[in-house]
């Protein structure tokens, strides 16, 4: 049969990665779906010596690729939202599928992205743009489709993982860790994407969507980031049988959805606590099938180009078949899907783990435990250091389940205590089923 | 739109899962596929008070699912090989769409099943016969598809995980672990499918197809049991820093494949080594994406109605499309196949844990570590347990990587010593690539 035709624009690490896994498994991919896939044509500002392109057509500009009539399928690996988000809905109005790695472009954009696709009768596939190689997309949209899910909470950004890996096994802190990250090319000069979450928040958009069978909002995922950890709080938590990831909660209550990106105290015992270094790992709690795991890598050339050309091979086996066949781009069908609320932060429940310094002074914990009572929070547990002499005493405790608008008043009120010196750390705890 | 009708023979665990899935899930499952599911007809001798079947059809005859005109999917779920094959052939021959858990049916006919349903132009899907609710079969076949799998390693069997992990966290002995599965009901009265590793050949069978794309190979799986596996081993293997656990492994070598389900000692620290009690773990190594880890509930009512439910929403979803365009059964077209060997086991290499008694008589040691050496196998660890008076001395060591061939006859040379005492132990070890 005559070869699908699929053109790349971007030919950065995850572009070379796809090129590199296109050739190398072209014999296996032709074995699964009866032709071959052809590379014609590549967009990209410069060569990459990462791979061998021979003589596959370039254009400069990308824009190229989406009116070429030749291609069946466009892959959009240039990254961004601005040229990405035009490219791809011009593709789209001329009659092609997408692929594409782009979880900022789907998290802010595809909800326009989808309406134009499903107008113009064309697939959009993005399995790369969460967790890396690891098909979780898949599993939420089809493995898992049975289920109502309760929530979803995962590792998703593997550069904060081996900052608190880093953490936790060493006893660094967290510069000293960003700093080496960045030496090994783990984190971007910028690191405020990976550490303040918001790489992970538009991940979390994307998986709550296939979840929950909710647009993307992108806007409502409350975020909060890692760089204030320090390796006293991490130390506390190993104490309390606790390890402390940077996750993504998603979780469905019967009063709307949460949506939420922060450091997590996550039970030792639990797989994804043991989920370290650079790797991912989701978990999805279906009420048939109860707690699962998914683990990969997250990132990375080879890995991000394994679920790019997972996409390509569905589509290139099934060009033919209409859109109202496939499968729908969020899971449910865009007439179904749920326009219920997203909760505001206030609202959440959980336990906490509490840090803060005081003054060695007799009834300063007394006042501490009256604040956190009269908000209604009960302590389970309390852990008070010994020091040698004025030096300030540190403080760490666990919660109950407690609503996060009570905790916050009642941290405000025992930061105001004169005997509380600098700043009160607070981090959610998640058993997460356990 | 028109109601899809499903036909669903067989009431037991996994049909009644399968009912009040379909039941509780309906409203969300038309939300996915634009159009409700109607349980049509039931095949079964007896009701099932864990299911409410209202007013549905039912008849006693399961065959007469197959020839009804009306269904456009049959769901076979009574298990076996025998009544479940010819039905599900008849179904075929009808032009019915399939969905089984069947393991042992697949693995057995699966090749004679996909050839009268390529005829017959239907599908027929399985992710339920593997890992339960984990959807492992179509992380295969559609989300690591870009991959070349190096290997794929699987706690498949939750009875024999169960009793491995009573077995190593409370030091209790096989025999006593088993009565309490059996008395818990995760285990059978004859429990020889389970502990002797024919349910985990069935489940490798698949993966391994799927993995490799090459026919389903029942007949060529190793397969070894945990029921000879003591205390003693299990505390010498975490003396080593190692779990044992009962794996099945697929493995792609320069020259033909491997298949094999034994106990095997993997190392702590994989996250395949912490997956504990009735759970599933399925470890997938791709070329591309590395490892991988699918993880969750293997068997039961609902998670294996997860699995189930998932491919009736697919072929609901997808009546209308060609079955030239579907996935095809085992991930690959079927002129794609491989037709390369399965190794014997003599020819794999591995590591291996050895355990043995020895008389307290100097020199023993001196013959043993001897033949190992004339059989080219060096040692990495070795342990000699102080025992007092006259009692048989334990020896447990760890090899160097291996031929089994060679490791067997070293094996036999030293088991004809006059001073060992019983049977050695040997037990094969598998880094998982860590």
């Amino acid at each position: 049969m005559a070869p699908v035709k699929v053109g790349i624009a971007g030919l950065g690490t995850v572009g070379s990665g796809t090129v590199n896994v296109l050739q190398s498994s072209a014999a296996d991919i032709a074995r699964r779906i009866g032709r071959p896939i052809e590379i014609t044509h590549i967009g990209a500002r410069r060569p990459n010596p990462h791979c061998d392109i021979g003589d596959i057509r370039v254009s400069a500009d990308v824009m190229a690729l989406a009116d070429d009539p030749e291609l069946d399928i466009l892959i959009e690996l240039i990254g961004g939202t601005t040229v990405a988000r035009e490219l791809v809905l011009r593709a789209i109005a001329n009659g092609k599928h997408v692929v594409t790695a782009n979880k900022a472009m789907i998290a802010e954009h595809g909800n326009e992205i989808f309406a134009a696709a499903a107008e113009h009768g064309v697939d959009v596939a993005f399995e790369a743009s969460v967790a890396g190689g690891i098909p979780i997309l898949k599993a939420l949209s089809e493995g898992l489709a049975a289920n109502r899910i309760n929530w979803v909470a995962g590792i998703i950004n593997g550069t904060g993982n081996f900052i608190l890996t880093e953490m936790r096994e060493k006893g660094r802190d967290f510069a000293d860790v960003l700093k080496e990250a960045q030496e090994l090319g783990y984190a971007e000069a910028d690191p405020t994407f990976d550490v303040e979450g918001i790489d992970a928040a538009h991940k979390l958009t994307i998986l709550a969507s296939l979840a929950f069978g909710i647009p993307l909002q992108f806007d409502k995922v409350y975020t909060e980031g890692i760089s204030k950890l320090t390796a006293e709080d991490i130390r506390a938590a190993d104490h309390f049988g606790y390890v402390i990831k940077h996750l993504g909660i998603a979780r469905q209550t019967s009063d709307g959805v949460e949506l939420r990106v922060h450091p997590t105290l996550v039970p030792k015992e639990v797989l994804l606590a043991n989920v370290n270094g650079v790797k991912n790992g989701v978990m999805v709690e279906g009420d048939a099938v109860g707690p699962t795991l998914f683990y990969g890598a997250g990132a990375g050339s080879l890995p991000t180009a394994s679920a790019v050309v997972a996409d390509v091979i569905e589509l290139a086996r099934t060009l033919a078949v209409p859109q109202a066949d496939r499968v729908p781009y969020l899971g449910f069908q865009t007439n179904g899907l749920s326009d219920q609320r997203v909760r505001d932060i206030d609202e959440v429940e959980c336990s906490f783990y509490v840090r803060l310094h005081v003054r060695d002074r007799t009834g300063v914990l007394a006042d501490i435990t009256r604040i956190l009572s009269e908000q209604g929070i009960s302590i389970e547990a309390l852990h008070q250091q010994d020091v040698d002499g004025d030096s300030p005493v540190p403080i760490v405790l666990l919660t109950h389940t407690v609503r996060e608008s009570a905790m916050r008043q009642a941290l405000e009120q025992i930061g105001a205590l004169g005997d509380v010196i600098g700043d009160i750390m607070r981090i959610r705890v998640d058993t997460l089923g356990a």
